[in-house]
């Protein structure tokens, strides 16, 4: 390790561009103390030169021309912070191609057109680091990387986007609507003006993308996970959840499954003794389950200036060290091509569910829907009808044990067409993480 | 990379060794194919060479011959599992010497002599790697050195014992006393015949004083850590805090604060709402707090056959990959010399307290109490005394606001002094982990 310096730029002065530039000008003599690498931020390059940041820059750094980055040989390491899958893929192409390690916090652009980025990055012998991309400053794929690399991962389970925790729990803790709970987290910083990215699932599924491929080292493409946002939750389900003992949450899956790999992000019941259950406001957490290490867990702040910067300067410390490019250039569907996974087909999933029917308040109701189920080998594992009020319609709340997702679907097919059942039926995945097998129970 | 095989040596071939041995031979393509590192297990050596183990290696592997290892220089990496800080020591001396990298999960050998071997580490170029020997597989090592790494760290809050945890999950869910929660733990597995290291606290300060070395970059002595164990907990505190709303757990904190870093492990009340309060059994987790990521934390299994062997192995490929050397030897106080961290005086530390008092049932107790901490600045937050059934004697539960373990220490003296008190003031540190001050509460 020289002494020389590294230089940097970041490409993007936006909030995670602004707290970069923050910690490498306030925090380069503790790094260079830790780690023996002097980072120096070179360029800061933005088509805004004039909107003010919350981080003053020394005079001269700020740019609005990217070839000067590409011209200057002396910086090694660019960082992308300009987000989206359009422009983003042109600027760390030509970055790559002008002989720059790219570090990135755009998990859009990898999960939809990661491949031709790291084609780019093999051909030119460079390496990509996207630490930030995953859940903010949660080191959760240096962990997938390293720590847990001895181990076959069989699941994982993920809460990884913050502004749908956000909106959850507000609802949860607060018996807020979604409406109302979707203004206060704008409100708060923590959801876009447009949040269709966040509360579509979306956001969660690149993440998906990005962290099921590492885990379990085959190509896995962003078109291939289902995908089911918050944006149609309704607080009456929330509640009657609740009072059964779970609570809500969107759930990113990878788990493999007899059938091949099963990739999907839903709102899930948790039970709520689960861990995943104690993840509140904009937090995350992942959980991966190893055939050695079993149940291990990853927790913090998902999304903001400081957190992504934090994960954005360990990487570049990790390009600096040279130990980034090591990992990358071995890593199947990122700097190796791997072969694409076999995955489970939707209808193929195993979960269990809960069916919230609104039904007409008349003897023989219960039979025919239990008859419909029974036919589908669904199983019932609890429900809930509470006294009515009203002598029309009646909300009858019904868990399952496991079943097929074809089976629910065309369940749920059969439920609407019955004339004793008025609205959509809703369905809801209930989720149990699996138990890692070890040894002594983590619920006990 | 090469392909080049990379030869391995395990000594000590007990529960650990048995499960790395596992790993190497069952795993090795699966690694390959993940890493391009190939891993072959070249020798295995213990004094015993007749006990059965839970693996079984291929003839010709097992050996008592520590000699063999040394002289062959085709191995590059030796994993010390013998544990202690006796033989091991000279183990590890003697593979540095004859130019092998080290891994280990001996956590007693780094925190009590860790610079005698890193000093042989540094003089003959080569590394060690202990991601083993704090929290079994999970990679909190690895996310203190990489992902946390452009973080000014300002807190660490940890339950690294699973012994420790495994009982006191008993006593408080099973409402067991101490010694039953003991011996049951014994018989699972999860405590040693003779339990003193875990249960007196040394083997959770042995992790701390390398996880501080690690998160605040300078050197960190075990014998600077003030530690208190399990084995004087009763269950009558357990159930009186789970009234008031906290858990027990056993801590390990490192905490900067103005009078430098404060470095104890100690029995606490942690809020039941709190990450921490619900890792349960033989789990561990560690929270640990940075000024740009905030809060994050890693969970899992904290020792164990497979677990632990988790983490060595992915040091073994790590120290193959080249990057181990490359961290450790820039790591102050590690693969360089560090200053001594200034430390803060065990009487200078603030901590809210639980006491219990056994009183005399009659007028004027409380006031004696209550003058005695007011004298010493230490407020009252809570107290609890319940109707007795006896007339003579009752428990006087009461919290206390933040105060200085100094004026604590006088105040249990002068209380223990009262003749309205029998028995002597049972005294629990109260503990809540710092709000990590970004944005949004985490339990809001």
């Amino acid at each position: 390790m020289s002494d020389e310096k590294v230089k940097v730029a970041i490409i993007g002065f936006g909030t995670v561009g602004s707290g970069v530039a923050k910690i490498l000008l306030d925090s380069v003599d503790e790094i260079y103390r830790k780690t023996s690498v002097r980072l120096e931020l070179a360029y800061v390059v933005d088509v805004d030169l004039d909107s003010p940041r919350p981080v003053t820059l020394p005079n001269g750094l700020l740019h609005n021309d990217l070839q000067k980055v590409l011209a200057d040989k002396e910086v090694s390491i660019a960082v992308e912070l300009v987000g989206g899958t359009g422009v983003a893929a042109d600027i760390q192409k030509k970055l790559l191609k002008a002989g720059k390690d790219v570090v990135t916090a755009n998990k859009a652009l990898l999960a939809e057109r990661g491949e031709e980025i790291y084609e780019v990055a093999r051909k030119q012998g460079r390496c990509v680091a996207f630490e930030a991309s995953c859940c903010g400053g949660v080191p959760v794929i240096g962990a997938i990387r390293t720590g847990l690399v001895a181990n076959r991962i069989s699941a994982m389970y993920g809460i990884v986007n913050s502004t749908c925790n956000y909106i959850l729990s507000e609802m949860s803790g607060q018996g807020k609507e979604y409406s109302v709970s979707l203004k206060e987290a704008q409100k708060a910083g923590f959801a876009e003006a447009d949040p269709t990215l966040d509360v579509s699932g979306a956001d969660s599924a690149h993440k998906l993308a990005i962290l099921a491929g590492l885990a379990f080292g085959g190509q896995v493409q962003y078109k291939d996970i289902s995908v089911e946002g918050i944006d149609e939750i309704q607080l009456v389900d929330i509640c009657y959840g609740q009072e059964m003992g779970y609570a809500m949450k969107l759930l990113a899956i990878a788990e493999q499954t007899d059938k091949g790999l099963s990739l999907r992000v839903h709102p899930s019941f948790v039970n709520k003794d689960e861990l995943l259950a104690q993840v509140y406001g904009s937090f995350t957490a992942v959980s991966i389950f190893g055939d050695a290490v079993g149940h291990t867990s990853y927790y913090g702040r998902g999304a903001g200036m400081m957190p992504t910067a934090s994960a954005v300067v360990a990487d570049i410390i990790d390009v600096a060290r040279g130990n980034a490019k090591r990992i990358f250039e071995v890593t199947p569907g990122f700097g190796r091509k791997a072969l694409p996974q076999q995955l489970c087909p939707r209808e193929e999933m195993v979960s269990r569910f809960y069916l919230r029917l609104s039904v007409e308040d008349k003897p023989g109701v219960f039979f025919k829907i239990a008859k419909i189920l029974g036919d589908r080998k669904i199983s019932i594992s609890a429900c809930l009808q509470h006294e009515s009020k009203s002598d029309d319609c009646v909300p009858v709340i019904i868990m399952t044990h496991k079943a097929r997702q074809g089976d629910m679907n065309q369940a749920l097919k059969e439920l609407a067409q019955l004339q004793v059942v008025r609205d959509r039926p809703v369905c809801v995945h209930v989720v149990s993480p699996p138990k890692d097998g070890l040894f002594g129970d983590e619920h006990e």
